[in-house]
């Protein structure tokens, strides 16, 4: 906690993943081997306005980078702690069988690098983050993704993808005060978070800060969401709108529910939903907690374009 | 939060929702237009004896009137916030397509009326709620309800039907402790609430309040569930008895569940779920978080009368 | 609570179940009767070294005994509450159909037994637990655990077989603090617990403590999983593994999820799900709350062993 909270991280712009930074769908018939790096990086950023956290993230972003691949392909995993951290981390995959999901394989400390290869296997969204023995306090500074196993035949066609990711922050202020939050362990343990975001800042995607995400009226597009947690348990719910279909757990094998106003999204677990666009507008997501989106952050819209 | 806590309100005698006032089961044909009336209404009652809350409420009632249409219909809705009010207010359906549900176009300050006209196209349960910028007070204080959407087929015939509705209420006294209690807007950010309850009072659907639900032995029952919220899920179960079939997050298009003992119910959701009575005897609906039973006045009854 | 934390209770070695107690798989065609014995035993014993808690358990154990029956049997049970005890007991089976699920019928003080008679009428795991009205105590004292009623066709085959109980202790004081822990009703209010634990103690089913699971390389495995509670759901994960097949709620007539990362267990709920072992290693299984697990003593590990 300590070296956590002292100040001599890089100074990002922004942590927030862009809801739109998503590797194409896959059209190949066939497996292959798919190389992916990730770099946690240590950084000091925003979570609003003159607010600032040291985030821990995978490639300077929250979530991390969306990892996408076919059942069958194989994950050549190059893990580059960078110098300049202050930590250990490693990353441990949901999607990978075997002992702490790659955890071992990848821990490292600063200056290190690590590789690991895995089979994928199992069809699904799969929360990847990071499993050092502090790993709450990790994954509650920003160290959480999505991996993405597609089943052989692939997904259906949409006219969008967005990319979401829901975790708690614990900090020593109050939310909105300004200046330095110092990671707070005792609110983790009570499970109390100053903030709880998406996409790693209050309100990060949505007009005020980055943009919402946009599709055009009549557009379908398919959400993948993540709970980091580390803690608490999403009532993810799109407001003037429903699920068309849902994957509970993320799960792709399994048979998706219809029309679901609001899917309980645990902390570790993820959902894969689809939504329509049969009329303009903004439409927000949030935690139906709703304190936590009148008062801790937790929002991004989507908004469909033309009458 | 100081507007809320005031003590110019009317003065109830009961908020809580009698279970059974529910409109009948639709055997039409045809889709038809519906008309509804929503009235928010501040008013200060008991939440048991001796302590008084200031509720915000639809029509007087905790959970507000049960709106049921058919797939297809368009809901007529007339909002009307009296001139008595202190607040402005809104209602969001969930199971209206369109930012906000309804909220913007039926954002009003007392003494004002609006209308909103929207066909319901998904068949389910779906909660309604006020969404005004402070939304998890206002449904902490009462203002959410059901909208049924019947699949065009109907629903299966049943002996009864029963609504009741889970909410927190957070207040800057102790459970049980006399007096008026009035809203405490730091227990709700930690999401610790004085009271639990079922239809918007502490045990309102028992002997010792207004009366149990009623069935005869062998009867079968159907169950329309709602948590408000704002913050908790409720982990909703019969004790002795078990959710013969059960629609989770009240989705009529997806297939039940059988035997379930206790459902998650998040806040921002339904569930549907039907019981049978093969035995008679006083069965306990109750929030398996079981603290908020024993202590917070979390419990309804339906009873079984005959052999 | 006074009557809890007084010190004459007996001192027990263990409260941890052993996973691998579970009666053997029914193989019969026929209903019978099953003679079952529950003996509630006031204990006091150490949560971790150093640390001690009254507990309150069932036969001595946490979770109490498995029971095995097939759908259509009758439970004969017979319930000893023992002179030593200080406080009365009972038992509520979420299998058994009727008021209570048996805890009237069970209801007994110090030196007193009872019987109860019931038909195990639905398919699927099913929690058991003390429902006296200080019930939500009793739980974290230790009093649940899970009654299989097994279809008539029974289960599928499996290596190996495992029984797991998540539940939280409320005490005065803080994870790791030496000495005797006396139940703390203010943070079971808050639903802040001090610890999280599988099978009664911290991190019980693992090498440094009783030991982990074990099964070979290739095995298959059935977990039966219980939330005791009394307030928190577990959002229940495998690290390295997920669930092959999981039965939601522990209904086995509602077809299994499959691929499963993180399934959410309600307190008064279970889990029925399977895991293969296609690599060795030790795999923990945890509540992905991670907090709950680094600070508050939630794991348990099954290993496999050989190439
Ligand atoms: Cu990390
Ligand atoms: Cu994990
Ligand atoms: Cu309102
Ligand atoms: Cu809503
Ligand atoms: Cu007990
Ligand atoms: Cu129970
Ligand atoms: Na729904
Ligand atoms: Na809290
Ligand atoms: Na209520
Ligand atoms: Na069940
Ligand atoms: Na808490
Ligand atoms: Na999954
Ligand atoms: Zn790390
Ligand atoms: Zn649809
Ligand atoms: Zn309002
Ligand atoms: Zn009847
Ligand atoms: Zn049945
Ligand atoms: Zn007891
Ligand atoms: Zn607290
Ligand atoms: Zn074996
Ligand atoms: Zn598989």
């Amino acid at each position: 906690q300590k070296a956590m909270n002292k100040q001599k991280q890089q100074t990002a712009k922004r942590v927030a993943a862009a809801p739109t930074d998503i590797p194409d769908p896959i059209s190949r018939n066939e497996s292959k081997e798919v190389d992916v790096t990730l770099r946690p990086e240590e950084v000091t950023a925003e979570v609003e306005d003159g607010v600032t956290f040291n985030y821990m993230t995978y490639n300077g972003q929250v979530p991390g980078p969306m990892i996408r691949v076919r059942k069958g392909d194989t994950v050549n995993l190059t893990f580059e702690n960078p110098a300049e951290n202050d930590m250990p981390h490693n990353v441990d995959f949901h999607a990978a069988a075997g002992p702490g999901g790659g955890a071992e394989a990848t821990m490292t400390a600063p200056g290190e690098t690590a590789h690991l290869k895995f089979e994928a296997t199992y069809p699904g969204a799969y929360i990847y983050h990071c499993a050092v023995p502090n790993m709450d306090m990790h994954i509650s500074a920003g160290m959480f993704g999505i991996i993405l196993v597609e089943p052989e035949e692939g997904l259906p066609e949409v006219d969008h993808e967005f990319y979401f990711g829901q975790h708690e922050i614990y900090t020593d202020k109050r939310p909105g005060e300004k200046g330095q939050h110092n990671f707070d362990i005792e609110s983790m343990k009570r499970e109390e978070p100053t903030y709880v975001v998406m996409n790693g800042e209050k309100y990060a995607c949505t007009p005020d800060k980055y943009g919402a995400g946009k599709v055009q009226t009549g557009d379908t597009a398919r959400v993948f969401f993540v709970t980091g947690g580390p803690n608490l348990t999403s009532s993810f719910h799109p407001i003037g709108n429903v699920w068309e279909k849902l994957w509970p757990e993320g799960s792709l094998t399994t048979k998706p529910q219809t029309h679901i106003q609001t899917k309980q999204v645990a902390p570790g677990s993820t959902t894969v939903a689809t939504m329509g666009f049969p009329v303009p507008g903004a439409f927000k997501l949030v935690d139906h907690s709703l304190t936590r989106v009148a008062r801790k952050g937790c929002m991004a819209i989507v908004a469909a374009e033309g009458e």
